[in-house]
């Protein structure tokens, strides 16, 4: 039942834990039984947590899987700085297809497709911020953040996706080199 | 209970109904509910069949799922055949884009990206087998088919599922601009 009172004051560990048990219950169990197969109370009882704390925080399975996915490559990570676009894109190219070259990441990245559509996810909402970043640090090239995400990010992901076995150590220098052909 | 007497002789008519009713069905709850919300039972309701039907054919909802996202872009559709490798494959963009403005569609290829990376699907395959075609009916191009799909059709794909409202009118034809600018 609902009460109308102000919340006890929460610490940042009890959630903090919480949080943490279900994120990694949800990567252990997509990685051993695959996205589409995931049920909350699956992950609820992995995590030891009750499936309530887990429809409270997120809602929906849909809307955890989305967090989740969004949660892996860090915005604050160090991003390259070659010195030169290319250099950085190449860098930042590598490091993307390394992500995805893990499985559990591919299976996020999947479980996050599966309920796209209304909004951009933080996720690509991040990789566009950091495109941003690069072409405006080298005003000196044409290439806009558009054109990085269509002709770099979009066929990793596309890749990661759907022909995750071609993601190979050649794939974030040929695309780098077929961007700046054009 | 299973019997192992020979099953009488099953004419198409009965197999075809029960296939265009699940099919519509699940386009139809797709567009209502999203396609994460969907169950076999559910669909089994709609389409007024057994859900044992369902899983005797499809074995589980992600398999009908990818059965029915392969289903759309007929592959013995006529193809542009303009004379020139730039004009046919503007225009087979401008038609991969037109069918994927479609939110069932799109919604439906969702539902494939979220069952996908173990095998090509025959979705993909089906693009592959046109972009091949496409580019050895002009081998005067450098083009190969892989540079077609990451800088094609992936981009289209990647907005169709994650960034839907921006797949324009402009967009086919910006994007195979920019492959034969490369």
């Amino acid at each position: 039942m609902e009460t109308k009172t102000a919340p006890a004051k929460r610490t940042g560990g009890r959630s903090a834990l919480v949080l943490g048990a279900v994120k990694r219950a949800t990567e252990e169990l997509i990685e051993e039984k695959g996205q589409e197969r995931l049920t909350v109370p699956m992950i609820a009882e992995r995590a030891s947590v009750n499936p309530t704390s887990i429809y409270r925080r997120w809602g929906d399975l849909p809307s955890l899987i989305n967090d989740i996915a969004t949660y892996r490559l860090d915005p604050a990570r160090p991003l390259p700085e070659s010195g030169t676009l290319r250099g950085d894109l190449a860098g930042w190219a590598q490091e993307i297809v390394a992500h995805y070259r893990n499985p559990v990441n591919a299976a996020l990245l999947r479980g996050g497709a599966a309920v796209a559509g209304d909004r951009e996810s933080d996720c690509l909402r991040n990789r566009r911020a950091e495109a941003t970043m690069f072409v405006e640090r080298h005003p000196e090239s044409e290439l806009s953040a558009d054109r990085v995400i269509d002709h770099l990010v979009a066929p990793i992901v596309y890749r990661a996706i759907f022909l995750p076995w071609t993601l190979d150590d050649d794939t974030a220098n040929r695309l780098v080199t077929e961007l700046f052909a054009s």
